[in-house]
């Protein structure tokens, strides 16, 4: 016997009917003789209708206000779920994020966990309950309720996993498991049955919205496994965990795709020590996140900087850019729509020669034009015209041989 | 300079227009140079909101999840109210209860406040910060989150101004005072400048809606002063203070009436040690309210019994006592509606002989048959046909001088 936390977000709470299916599968769980710490996120669309409660009063809502008031969803999340498992005659007992000893940093909105203390936590499960903690929050050292951010409740379950040292951390989202590439695009995509921690990660990253990069790092660091698996079916999902070098890595296990990028480029900066770093800071005080980054020499004095960012952050970086140009001195700069990502992610790259190579082979015999790369140890990413995107995705899948024989059934 | 406890309804809170209405009186009283603790219901139906939520998924919600659920009504007010307050530029911290150390007994939905750790209010305070605390909640000794019950946050208001040794405590509501009697029978009620702890508990207890009576109890017990007011206009409200002795006090204050009762009679039991207690019981066990009890005798065996219960508890009284016929050997039990309850209050009546007398004059020179009578050292009770009562109250008022001679003007 051992602990499972699962994790349940938003859309898998979203109303009364949901819960008593997410109690079922709780009680299923117990019944399998396993102890649940079960984590939740606020229901439905109700953190948005907070804040916009608080935008009706304030355009600038002070952090700890309004840390204050989001964590109330998931308050009334564990409440709801804690008195239908009741109803299902299953012992149960809900805390919020300081009850159950999640003690952050003193950064409001954004705080990382720091430590959990799980005497109450062990004390209630030894007792035959079911835990059910709130997602996304915590308590600071001075005792003020704090938030944890984007990928908030993903990030609570794993830290919780890796505090009781949980068999595994379970994530009960609205696909089931992880796929080799966008079924949508790529419709004989396979599910991957394991996935190592750094490929999930570098996935996640490129907007595989099953789980967020933040938590998929702090499981790696704690070698907490993960499996990623459907709210509302039993379906084998997907288990992330450590890659296991004894075994022989699928050279490739996913091909990503993103199309929420825009090309930044800008010409002709002089070349003098400091400036490109003042320009990047320039733009991540703004808070908008750079991701691609290409810098070409144009002659001996001058150089190109390329980088990509989130479509909507394009017109605000140019004018971040326009307002510095007297220091940051570029001839011009200006952005480049219709253009997405393709990327290749497999832990045996690394080991493995030519496997980019053969990417940009399969991408140039096929005329698709390659405007920017970047690789990592475990991923490959082109930069390429929008309107190609889809059947890149389909050759590449195809060519690093992930398509299964049959098309995969999935419910979008 | 002092500090001063302002607690503001779920009618005062209940947009977002009204919490800014609310900020703008925290900020005057500010600037007239006083601290100030504030506070704070849920808005408006949110507390409504949460109850009929959990019992869309069952009919008895376990009471600690209950608690979990509704308090966060009041952790979003103060998230609010903290957020407009420094809109203004007035500084400003909330706190759930349990952050303003309110430590309450272990009975969820109904705990009692045992004492205040006041260290964190007072730092906030010195930091020159408007201190806002959610009201009608606190933590056990357990740390487990629960609420007051009915009256709640009158009560934090009232525990909280003991606590800090406050000036005073404010209680905001939607009328402007305690009156003689209820306006809207008596046009020429006169609003009361001040009245005794002792007066405003038999008022409160009989229907005056602007303070629960626990909350004035304790403020008696602590020699806490309670000033009623309007949460949206400026004039002058009650004060509730202890009696003074040295001052001739008004022999009547006020004269309250209540339509919610219903007489359930009993008759014939048998004149045995112990069955009427048994009775009582019972009634008790089912949380059912029983407020005038008269006991006749019946000849030397049995005797009859009287009291009331409120309107809506007729029935199910009713019911209980034929479920125990067997045991309590009654002849016959039902009731009889169409009655109301007429009250003169007033500290003055202890030491003035004939003001009872008096009452049961008034009312049989107008033909008002007297069905029940209650009497306590500050207050007379006579339950009469409902159809009179209106009379009775407005030749009550006359009778001891209460009219004014304009007419009040009085918002309903």
């Amino acid at each position: 016997m051992g602990i499972i936390v699962q994790k349940y977000g938003g859309t898998s709470v979203g109303n009364v009917k949901k819960i008593k299916q997410v109690a079922e599968r709780v009680k299923k769980t117990i019944q399998d003789g396993q102890q649940v710490i079960v984590v939740v996120s606020a229901m439905g669309d109700t953190t948005d209708e907070l804040v916009s409660l608080m935008h009706e009063v304030t355009d600038h809502p002070p952090r700890r206000e309004m840390d204050m008031m989001l964590t109330t969803g998931e308050q009334i999340s564990i409440a709801l779920l804690s008195t239908v498992l009741q109803e299902l005659n299953v012992p149960s007992i809900s805390y919020t994020g300081w009850q159950a000893g999640i003690e952050t940093e003193a950064v409001f909105g954004n705080a990382r966990i720091l430590d959990i203390n799980t005497d109450r936590i062990i004390e209630s499960l030894n007792e035959e309950k079911v835990v059910i903690v709130a997602g996304f929050q915590g308590l600071t050292e001075k005792e003020e309720i704090a938030t944890l951010g984007r990928g908030g409740s993903d990030t609570s379950a794993v830290a919780l996993a890796a505090a009781v040292n949980a068999d595994h951390c379970e994530i009960n989202t609205d696909v089931d498991g992880v796929y080799s590439t966008d079924p949508r695009i790529v419709p004989n995509a396979r599910k991957l049955p394991t996935i190592s921690h750094d490929e999930m990660l570098e996935m996640a990253a490129l907007g595989a919205s099953v789980i967020h990069p933040r938590a998929v790092e702090l499981a790696k660091v704690h070698g907490v496994r993960i499996m990623i698996r459907s709210s509302f079916s039993d379906i084998e999902g997907t288990l992330i965990k450590e890659a296991n070098n004894m075994e022989k890595e699928m050279v490739v296990s996913g091909v990503a795709y993103d199309t929420d990028i825009i090309k930044i480029e800008v010409l002709k900066m002089p070349n003098q020590v400091g400036i490109t770093s003042n320009l990047f800071d320039y733009i991540a005080k703004e808070n908008i996140n750079v991701d691609m980054i290409v810098l070409s020499e144009h002659g001996t004095d001058t150089f190109n900087v390329a980088f990509t960012v989130n479509n909507q952050e394009a017109e605000r970086t140019i004018k971040i850019l326009n307002d510095h140009k007297d220091e940051l001195k570029f001839e011009d700069a200006f952005y480049q729509d219709g253009v997405a990502k393709v990327s290749i992610i497999g832990s045996g790259m690394v080991t493995n020669p030519g496997v980019a190579a053969k990417m940009f082979t399969v991408l140039s015999d096929k005329n698709i034009p390659i405007k920017m790369i970047n690789t990592s140890e475990i991923k490959v990413s082109c930069v390429i015209p929008e309107k190609e995107g889809k059947k890149a995705v389909k050759l590449l899948h195809s060519a690093y041989d992930l398509d299964t024989e049959n098309e995969t059934m999935v419910e979008i």
